[in-house]
């Protein structure tokens, strides 16, 4: 039997590097010898794309009750864990995850209005004890990760999606959420400056995860 | 401003008779005069017309784990309560619901094994207190129910759906989960002999309707 894998989470507001540095971060750990298992979420397996593409653009043409909103996350969220996560770790994989449990309070908690105790009890009820080894929070100011976005954005000739969309007031909500539940779970969120760049960024998330698990 | 309308769900196991005994409810309520919103769970929305596609065929081709079950038929309900019951039951339209609330309970509770009490608790963060006035649970042995889906499916052309295929003990427990709410909630659900011919039925119904709403 192998050990069992550790699992990392990525989170952060819009525009906070999220997906570059889960990249990095699974390139390192590939490069270490490690079998990695990257994912994003909502999404992960085929039923979680349908549900991010239900989630994201309206597929439906209907403005969504934000309970419906939570719902959706938490369905995805529950599928991946049972049918992914779980199952990586036990054969002792590494999962780096680009957005996790936190992410729902955060933006649909704290940014939609949704009772927080009541979104986290909902949340433990999808992952039934699942919680990432370590949560890398990359914090950056709203108005520079939207800078970063729209640069994002341009360069790739895509829009902003649903959540891209919200006004400045839900974001700033959704950063604050997110350093409140740093405060709380000290142990496992480890916040840091996303609004450095790239490498400097890769360089310390390396540094860390490679102390705290001895690779 | 009209009074509040109605709200009436009708429950049960497969092939109990629920879908006829809806439509001819509403039959009767427009025959008396009222507005009718006439739905289906999960469904009766554009999104959740999307999630009961994903729930009953495994678009996705994956097993999915219980509690991503739970929560789609979740999303769906908060979407439906919060787009289309409320406002209906504000205006003093009569909804009648092919499953609603209990369902879940019954099917991913009670059938699947999910624990109860925590289905009730994230049930009640989809709808937030939102219940039916009256709930029609139509009882039927799992035996006589499927006979009666047999010659349902025969006569359309179709298959099972993915519930209609799972084991008899699966149905036994969602049947046995039924009558257990009923006992908890004897102010709401009122159980009746599904076993019954429609026409007989449609007239039981009728009467504790127009009776215990005054009609």
């Amino acid at each position: 039997m192998n050990a069992r894998g550790r699992f990392i989470s990525m989170e952060g507001p819009e525009g906070s590097g999220k997906t570059t540095q889960c990249a990095r971060l699974a390139r390192r750990l590939l490069a270490a010898g490690r079998e990695v298992v990257a994912l994003r979420e909502p999404g992960g397996t085929p039923l979680g794309e349908a549900i991010r593409s239900l989630l994201q653009h309206d597929a439906a043409g209907e403005r969504m009750a934000p309970e419906a909103e939570t719902l959706l996350f938490l369905a995805s969220r529950a599928h991946l864990s049972g049918q992914v996560v779980r199952p990586a770790l036990e054969r002792g994989a590494w999962v780096v995850c680009d957005r996790f449990f936190d992410s729902t309070i955060a933006y649909q908690g704290f940014g939609r209005g949704c009772d927080v105790e009541e979104v986290i009890r909902v949340n433990e009820f999808a992952v039934g004890g699942l919680r990432p080894d370590l949560t890398v929070l990359l914090d950056i100011d709203v108005a520079a990760g939207f800078d970063r976005l729209a640069g994002r954005n341009a360069s790739a000739g895509t829009g902003n999606d649903r959540f891209e969309r919200e006004d400045r007031g839900f974001h700033e909500r959704v950063r604050a959420g997110y350093l409140e539940l740093a405060r709380r779970w000290p142990e496992r969120i480890w916040t840091i400056d996303g609004s450095r760049n790239a490498d400097a960024l890769e360089r310390d998330i390396w540094s860390r995860v490679a102390h705290e698990f001895g690779i």
